[in-house]
C-alpha cells in the first residue's frame, strides 16, 4: 500500500517552559535534560480532537491526487477523545463530506498510528477498501494535569492525516512495505504505567521509569523485526522516526540500534509529545527532506506497552 | 470466519422503573411505552469498562476448545471507557496473560461490535491472525446523568466476549457469512444526536427523533444489502438481533423487513440499551436456542450514524 498525501495540523499557541517554571518550578535546564522539550502547542478553547482532525483531512484533501469522493474509509486514533460517540472518523467523514463508507475509531495509545494503518492494510486485503484515510490527533492538553510535575509539561497538541491507496498512484507515492503492530501488556507496569481515565480527568505517568525501560526495549526490538522480515540492513535504512516520547529514549533507541543521532528525526523539542499523531506529525513535516528510494522506519511504543514498527520506502 | 465461544457477563444490581419514577417522576408505565425497559444492570463501585470485559473474557476461556495462549489479536470496543490508554484490549491481555499479539480498542459507537468483528476479517486476510478474541464492553451508568429525563433511564452495563477463529474448528461453531460496515456520518444529526464527551461527562441524546428515524431507516437497509450479498430473502433468516436501543425501534425494523416480531430478539426489556455489546449479550443469551443450519442477522446503528450488518449461520 502507499501513502499519497500526508497533512497535518498545529494549533497556534506555543507553551515555552518558562510557563512551567513559573506554575511549578520547573527550569528550562532540567525540563530539557530530561525530555528535550523546549516548548509544546496548546489548543485554543475552541478547538479539540475532532477540529484538530478535520484540519489536518482538509489540508491534505487540498493536495490529494483524486477525488475525496474516492475515500472508502475513515480510520480515526486518539487517545484524547473530544467524544467518544460522534468520534473523530465521524467528525471526519462528517467535515470531508463523503457518504456511507465504513468510519471507526481506535485507541492502542501512543502505538495507535501503526494500529490504525494496519487496520487499513486488513481492510485492502478484503478488498473492502482501496483509497482510506487515517487521522491521528491528540489534544492532550485537555487531559493534562499542568500541576503534575512529574508529566505536567510533557505534552502537546496536534493532528496528522494520511491519505493511503492499494495501489500506486503515482511515482511520488511512498510505499508502505510492512507493518508490525504488537502487545506488551502483561509485562511490567503495563496497566499502570501511563494511564488517562476520563472519569478522574488525569493523563498521568506514575511509572515513568518502567515506561522509559520498556520503550527503549520494545522500540529497537520491532525496528530489528521489521528489518529482518525485509531482509534489510539497518545501514540501509536511512531514518528512523520513533514514538515522540523523550529524547532521552529517542538516543537510546538510537544507540541500541546503533544508529547515527542524525538519522534520527524528533519533534519533541518544539512539539512535546504529541501521542499517536506525534510520527505523523513528523512524516508531514520531513516530506520534502526524503529522498527517492530512501527507507524510513516509524516505531512506536505506548501506554498499555503496544508497541509497533513500520517500513516505508519513498 | 467462526464464532467458537460467546460470553457474557452483567453487573448484579438491577435497577427497576421505580428507581427513575422516585429520582424524576417518570413512571414505570410510561418508561415501557416509549422504550420497553422494566429494568437495566448496574456495575457495582469496584467494576468497570475494563473488569467487566475481563470477566467475560475469562468466563469464555473456561469453555474455549483451544489453549487460550493460540488467541493471537484481541480487538476490544467501548465508548464508555474506563481507561483510554490502558484501554479494553489491554487490559484484557493482561488478565488472559496472553503476551505479545496485536492488541487495539475502537469505538464507533454503538456499531463497534461488527466494527471490530471487521477489523478481525481484515487480520485474518492478511494472514496476521487466526484466533481472535473480540470483546465489547459498556459502563454507560458511569457517564449517564440519571437526572436527564430524556435518556437517563435508557442505559445499562454489560459485556460480552466472542472467540473468533479463520478456519472452522468444530461442528458447533458458527459461521460468520458476511459483515457490512458503514458511517452516515454526513447525513441530519449524526454529529449531534448521541454525544458523549468525556471532560462535560454526559452520556446524552438531544435528538432522540432524528436517531429513531435514521436507526430505523438504516438497520433494515443494511440487513437487506446483507441478505443480497449472499442471495438471500429475508424468510430464509430464523432471527434477527437489532440494536438494543429502544422496543418501538425493533417494531419498526420487523415491520419495514416484514419479519414476524417473535423473530426478532431482545434483551432491551431487561437490560436498557447495553451499547455496543447488546447484541453480543444476547447472542449469548441465545446459544441454545439456535438451531444447527439456522442463520441470524445482527444489525447494528449507533451514534455519529455509523451501522452495519452481520451474517451468521448457526
Amino acid at each position: 500500500m502507499f501513502i499519497n498525501t500526508v497533512a497535518s495540523y498545529l494549533p497556534e499557541q506555543v507553551i515555552t517552559n518558562a510557563y512551567f517554571e513559573q506554575l511549578n518550578g520547573l527550569t528550562d535546564e532540567w525540563i530539557i535534560e530530561r525530555t528535550g522539550i523546549r516548548q509544546r502547542r496548546k489548543a485554543s478553547s475552541e478547538e479539540n480532537t475532532n477540529t484538530m482532525a478535520v484540519m489536518a483531512s482538509l489540508k491534505g484533501l487540498e493536495s490529494l491526487p483524486y477525488d475525496k469522493n474516492e475515500i472508502d474509509l475513515i480510520v480515526g486514533a486518539t487517545y484524547t477523545p473530544y467524544d467518544v460517540i460522534a468520534t473523530v472518523a465521524h467528525a471526519v467523514q462528517h467535515a470531508i463530506n463523503v457518504p456511507e463508507i465504513p468510519v471507526v475509531s481506535i485507541s492502542s495509545a501512543c502505538s495507535s498510528l501503526l494500529n490504525a494503518i494496519e487496520i487499513v492494510q486488513g481492510y485492502f486485503a478484503m478488498n473492502k477498501a482501496k483509497r482510506a484515510l487515517v487521522v491521528v490527533s491528540e489534544h492532550n492538553t485537555a487531559y493534562n494535569n499542568e500541576d503534575d510535575t512529574k508529566a505536567g509539561h510533557l505534552w502537546g497538541d496536534g493532528a496528522a492525516a494520511l491519505f493511503i491507496s492499494k495501489e500506486r498512484l503515482s511515482d511520488s507515492d511512498w510505499e508502505i512495505k510492512d507493518v508490525i503492530t504488537g502487545g506488551a501488556g502483561t509485562i511490567g507496569k503495563a496497566m499502570e504505567g501511563v494511564t488517562l481515565k476520563p472519569l478522574e480527568r488525569g493523563l498521568i505517568m506514575p511509572y515513568g521509569k518502567d515506561v522509559f525501560i520498556n520503550a527503549c526495549t520494545y522500540m529497537p526490538k520491532v525496528s530489528r523485526q521489521v528489518l529482518e522480515r525485509n531482509s534489510l540492513d539497518i545501514s540501509d535504512i536511512s531514518y528512523i522516526i520513533p514514538h515522540q516520547a523523550n529524547l532521552r529514549i529517542t538516543k537510546n533507541v538510537a544507540g541500541t540500534l546503533q544508529v547515527p543521532e542524525e538519522k534520527m528525526i524528533s519533534n519533541i523539542q518544539y512539539l512535546g509529545n504529541t501521542g499517536c499523531a506525534g510520527c505523523a506529525i513528523a512524516l508531514d513535516e520531513n516530506k520534502t527532506k526524503f529522498q527517492k528510494g530512501e527507507k524510513v522506519v516509524i516505531t512506536v511504543f505506548g501506554g498499555g506497552y503496544s508497541y509497533g514498527a513500520m517500513l516505508l520506502e519513498v
